[in-house]
């Protein structure tokens, strides 16, 4: 197998069985286990809290749907020229919707993607909160608001945005490798 | 109470166990609770991902010391400008050495710290992946393992530098508000 | 026929020749006109005047492959973020090398390409000029003499770095759209 | 002769005709050889499309001024901090204008010309292509129409901004040395 | 006695009257005699210079008050990352406000300080200037005006932030080092 | 008169003593009365308290020349886009050096600039000052000590870059006009 990081760390062996059950999760959901979970297997403790904390952010109830989440995975990614995760999340865009244009725009231009005005404030959020989150004030908060946003939902644009924010620079830091699958997926 | 966050979210009534028992080992050990917890409470499922996570990082076996873990979140957090967290950690760095003008330091300019070389190492490692983490390359890798840091290292480094950039922009987004004790803690 | 910019221009009418018969052979060698052609063509002196300088320094006798010149382009467009030169060049980097990921990597993160040492150097200079132009020095074109350019290979880098720069900042003025063949080429 | 780049490259010898009839015609016209011509000449196909390109922008038809296309170019010089085309177009502006502090201040800080509200609306968008021209959106081309220029006057602005983006570019790469006498020239 | 600074620089011997008085006075008034006057003082014009002007700009009289002004110096020094300033500047914020905590948001982000909104339009003004003075026009003149200040506090806010450019990067050429004392006073 | 700012302040009238005397030393000297003066004279103790510590940097005894001087004020002010400044201290250049181009690049782009080592060295370190003086550590300092600069001769680079980065500021944040004369001198 080849190495998910440039880093020279290896999997617990004999696998503990919550790992290998994610393992199988995975490969019979996805057709792949992602570099990411095979990276953080090398502790399983930092993989359980990792996936614990992803799949309530990406996949768990919220007033943003999937879609939507993944769009701000991508935004915050092209701004960190994360290239795991836009590799692996441009994929994901372009699956969910179907589209395989907006995957490509919010990885290479988010402004040249179609995007309700709703869908465009948080994505600016997003990308204040990856540029310069010190400067974020009471008014930007204040536009989510205008566009419908419940409180509930801020939160949730903030906490994808931070959570990518955290995953795009430990990929980079790491040398993290995206499966090739994804390159294809959705085109 | 006031609010832990600019945002207009609310505990949930009845304070469900697992959060109580959390909150109440808090206030023991600590003497307060810590408003970022107060933060992600209002729904649970997200206070334990993010407490599983941190405690994991920040207290669990590490080549790297706890005050060396908050050292980066320091240095991290002063980039972001983030307010809650450099005073939250900016209190666990002079509290964990003992020494006021250390804490100062990370927060104000971390070049005036007294920084073994290893040190330096790691925090420059950790503000190259807040600033740039795309242009991380095998090179800055490598500059950590000439310090003596082993894969582990490397991947802790990453993790908590990785963490409070999304922490530093969570607590940004929603206004996070540090509990008023941290002033004064250490000095 | 969709408007090649967000500019309301028009084609002439009738064609001039020497404008038609661009046209034409463009759809035969290419099946498709690309859209920076019909942009320019509402006036056909400047579109004659794009087509002779882009015909000579991406497809005339060069010390740099096409492949190499198109990478420039790519890696030059996404530091500029342009949504149409990173379509249409990105779609070139993948037909030219028959590597997929290798024009993902040029649009994301030329760090992830898998390069050799001169064309490292190369994309670098090109990358220096793209950002910080009035800092080049002496020893910025010593690099690439180190790396075996010649003088007229670092002219080539220099004018096709320089010539995207241009392209780049006419494509976004003026809203330039892709067509949309180019998302499906050389996937 | 000196060398008018810091690329050891050399004019054809004997000198192409036409190369030689342009030289002719710029020193009877201007009392002096352009060290960007001599530069370009290394390759006569080069020069041809560059003085092409150059000749249509500059000097033909179009709703700017050819001291408005003058100052664009200064000030996207500035802004890239180009020696060459400081020099030369600079003394263009102090020429064109009569009005040696326009030209000073076009180079040094465009906020101290004395400028219409349309000028300096145009100079503007150029200062925004030249610094983050992945930002423009619709809201800036607006701008421009609600200053009264036509789609055609746009584009433009946007032609004549995106060469001296990649004249400014070539200029610095390849170390490109100005002419003594514009110096002197409009004082 | 420590080196004031990084500099091999010695105080004059015997110390000229006029200097022996100064230190005198600082001692009795302030307890210490602050490193900038010692580093100052190893050529006594130049402490004479920048004495005057200090004593004029932050203690004579003003339409600022002078935690206004030493508000100023702090938001000016955490922009510039001035270990020295900040330090001995964020304890005069701490000691005449009566507010630790407003010394504290100076130092680390002054949009978490409760400012009046003159004072916060000061506090933007300071801080265009020290970001990119280059750009401030007629309307952030106005703005200040706006609120109530006059042809005089503009300058003196102008002054001020200026002094701190200047006394910033003074201090952190030299290697300035802050007197231990500041970091305990005000707490 | 024109004011000398785009301030609503006057001179005091009658002027007194000291400053009608320091005008009338400039009319005689320098032939007008620098636009800066006359701006801070409407407060004379301002007047004075600047022109002593002008006068001391820039004409006081120093192991850099005057010319020296005058060339880091030149390129700190062209770091920081200041009208006033780049207009009289780039006249300055031009006439102390007797070479008009000299003046010329140090405006536009120093390392264009024919020079010494030495003094290469010490624009590198005043721009480095300019643009993040939070930065500096020891190696900067040693570099200019490799250069035979003194410990007085790096306290008055740091001192001289300090001042224009205070002077910059206060010009720009005043719209302080420079006298038209400077435009035409050692032209």
């Amino acid at each position: 197998m080849t190495r998910p990081t440039a880093l020279d760390l290896h999997l617990p062996d004999p696998l503990p069985e919550e790992v290998a059950e994610l393992f199988h999760k995975c490969q019979e959901k996805l057709g792949l286990i992602p570099n990411v979970l095979l990276a953080y297997a090398h502790r399983p403790e930092k993989l359980a809290a990792f996936s614990r904390m992803y799949n309530d952010l990406m996949l768990g109830p919220s007033g943003l749907s999937k879609l939507e989440r993944e769009m701000i995975a991508v935004a915050v990614s092209a701004e960190n020229r994360c290239w795991y995760c836009l590799v692996a999340h441009g994929a994901a865009v372009r699956v969910l919707s179907g589209t395989p244009e907006l995957g490509e725009a919010m990885a290479l231009n988010h402004r040249y993607a179609d995007l309700e005005p709703r869908q465009r404030a948080m994505i600016d959020f997003a990308l204040k909160m990856t540029r310069a989150s010190g400067e974020i004030e009471a008014a930007d908060r204040e536009t989510l608001r205008g566009h419908g946003l419940s409180e509930e939902d801020i939160w949730d644009v903030a906490a994808v945005a931070g959570f990518f924010n955290m995953s795009n620079r430990v990929a980079s830091a790491t040398g993290m490798v995206p499966n090739p699958e994804y390159h294809h997926q959705g085109r």
